[in-house]
């Protein structure tokens, strides 16, 4: 019989990468508390309905979509925005604003797969719902940084637009919202010619094609450029004044940025404001990103409510701490493998192990009832640093002996001191 | 538009319900820490020739199965134990033995919703593979112990039976397996009446029927009323030996038990000896269970491997913690709302804010631009702990206003001196 495999572009995660995954997610969790974000836990499976009340048509169609046994459409949620603007509409809709609302786990996309990419991926996501000012999308942008730091990632950097840049000279320029999305869509792929050949006029065009030269490092500088560039587009300076206030904020912070690009869009349709990414020097991917989405609450049936959030790709975060070579394993932390030198002496045995654990150390409990070589070998083989051999002679005395597998040495120890001298 | 919902018989976690749930999670984590299991993360959705080869018509027919869109005939994991079973045999397959693997997340089920009964429920699983020795039985009890001891469950117990037992007789019987099957599935929902008709003798039949004489509830005591009951029956004799080794070392170890129970069956079909499941006296339904498979893994196509394992309901183990006013929250922690006094002060206060954080203080910004007042008594109401207000005469002398929300007191404290402050 071949051997089982995972559905394609799904995997499993062991061992190293397993560990990697768990801490991610803890210091997701440990970031949200930190600032105040609420931790909620939606299912995987929601109504079709739901997932396509915002998705744009390129999420929907890559959708994981089926019928439950009571022939109701669903789907495998694609992102958490959908199921976090439900919950604001329902069950938190008469909480007071604002709203900081933490999530992680598995969503699901049916993309090709390549590295970086999987049909299952985790994502952390944070929502602060309620505020439009620029000190909310500072905090969104300040969270993923503090995350960023928690991780211990090196020379990660961000990059920032705006929407309402572009959708600005486009509504004063009297293009309608579908082709504006038909615009943006292309932007965030960097397809511009095609992009802007959808521009209705000339004019229109080379105000497009004008944005991206503004770009520059020093992000302020870049901010009064297009300052300038806009001048008579009313909305769209609005926004640069809007991603101005945001951007003192967040370098006040110390979050290092790589660039402003009033080109920049991101292939989600329901962006109304600032939208961000995050970068290392060795990933072309961004780690996670962002922005502002005043619309969308309504779009789920809800009063208007401004709102500002942020998702990390796990899977990529994962990348880039293992290119990088980021530790992630805590130190410290003893493991010893307790075994007894024949079968009458187990449940002393047994009891030490018990002892152990109970003091907080690690205890792999010899259950293959192998000859003692053998067991200290394949102990030593997986990095244990102690083993407990638990004989008559030092019993006798209430004691054990306490070998230790990397330095290899030995030496009787009381029962009472066998915890401390394994912890210390 | 009417308010969208879940999908029937799924759910969100809120509040402290979602609080409730990671900390269960995490527990679990930890104890596999403590016992030596490594974590693995596998996918949700799984083939469903893997998720099929081994579950029972039962669980098979309440299966979430549909088609991706490459047309393959995937399906929600309905639990664990097939994922780890297809790991044994594909990428962990060339591990040294034993291996101790954990894992924790949903699984699915399209059962009658109920309370304690979801479509998606969350469990964690221990698997112990390699082993075939009763001291890996009692690990994966005593894991369940020090697993419910870590979460502070009051008043739990096991209750334990060896399917070697009534397959014992059965077999010497002549009893074919699917037959056996079949009774054992009766027995399991206790429709003793419908499982004992299935017997092919009267002999074999009024076997049966003792069995359900021979519980007690001490123990050891029940284990040899089980002994000569059986006595004639070679098979069933080894399996009672086995259970009560293994509850030597159970008991050893301080495990409460309340009840031996030879007519004891678990739906599984894959168990082949000892099985056991806790419960709360407040609770009918179990909060966990498991047992030893010895022959799982050759049905996924790999060598002969003893394993034992156990699963728990996280939904259920919320349900027990919640009936019992289990506490939960971490003490200590405190938390601040950090605001200024005036548009001019944001970015100082915005500063501070971010010390705050670096000593570890969880902080919500005032985001809202609201009157102090409102702001105030909303932080009061969600019973965060202090106000830190940024003010231009205190600033001056590098201090805020501290204010004890719940004490209703306030005082200037040095700026430097404010983390220690609100931590202490």
């Amino acid at each position: 019989m071949p051997a089982f495999q995972t559905v394609r572009g799904m995997r499993d995660l062991l061992g190293e990468e397993a560990q990697t995954f768990t801490f991610i997610i803890a210091k997701a969790r440990e970031t949200a508390k930190l600032y105040g974000f609420k931790e909620v836990i939606t299912p995987v499976v929601e109504p079709l309905e739901l997932l396509s009340a915002k998705s744009g048509d390129e999420i929907r169609q890559r959708m994981f979509i089926f019928k439950d046994l009571g022939d109701r459409q669903v789907a495998l949620r694609p992102e958490f925005t959908a199921s976090i603007a439900r919950l604001a509409t329902s069950a938190l809709k008469n909480e007071p604003k604002p709203l900081r609302i933490f999530s992680v786990g598995t969503v699901y996309r049916y993309d090709e797969p390549q590295r970086g990419r999987y049909r299952e991926f985790w994502q952390s996501n944070f929502e602060l719902m309620g505020s439009a000012k620029p000190e909310a999308d500072a905090e969104i942008v300040l969270v993923t940084n503090s995350f960023m730091k928690a991780l211990g990632l090196q020379n990660y950097a961000f990059k920032f637009g705006h929407i309402g840049i572009i959708r600005g000279i486009l509504s004063q320029e009297c293009v309608d919202e579908k082709t504006q999305n038909a615009i943006l869509q292309r932007m965030d792929k960097k397809e511009y010619d095609e992009a802007f050949k959808l521009a209705p006029t000339d004019k229109c065009r080379s105000m497009l094609e004008g944005l991206l030269n503004l770009k520059s490092s020093e992000c302020f500088e870049t901010v009064e450029k297009i300052k300038v560039y806009v001048a008579g587009y009313e909305k769209a300076k609005a926004a640069v004044d809007n991603l101005g206030e945001v951007l003192r904020l967040v370098v006040e912070s110390g979050c290092p940025i790589e660039a402003v690009d009033p080109a920049f869009a991101r292939g989600l349709e329901y962006y109304t404001g600032m939208i961000f990414e995050i970068y290392i020097p060795q990933l072309e991917i961004a780690l996670g990103g962002g922005g502002r989405y005043d619309r969308l609450i309504e779009l789920f049936g809800g009063e208007s409510t401004p709102a500002v959030g942020c998702a990390h790709g796990i899977d990529r975060i994962a990348i880039a701490l293992q290119t990088q070579k980021a530790a992630i394993t805590s130190e410290g932390e003893k493991r010893a493998l307790v075994l007894a030198v024949n079968e009458t002496l187990k449940v002393e045995a047994w009891k030490i192990a018990q002892m152990l654990r109970l003091s907080g150390v690690a205890v792999e409990f010899e259950v293959m009832g192998r000859k003692m070589a053998k067991a200290l070998e394949d102990a030593d083989k997986r990095n244990v640093d102690y083993a407990v051999i638990v004989g008559e002679r030092e019993l006798k005395e209430c004691a054990v002996m306490l070998k230790s597998l990397s330095k290899r040495e030995q030496s009787i120890v009381p029962i009472k001191e066998l915890a401390k001298k394994i912890v210390d």
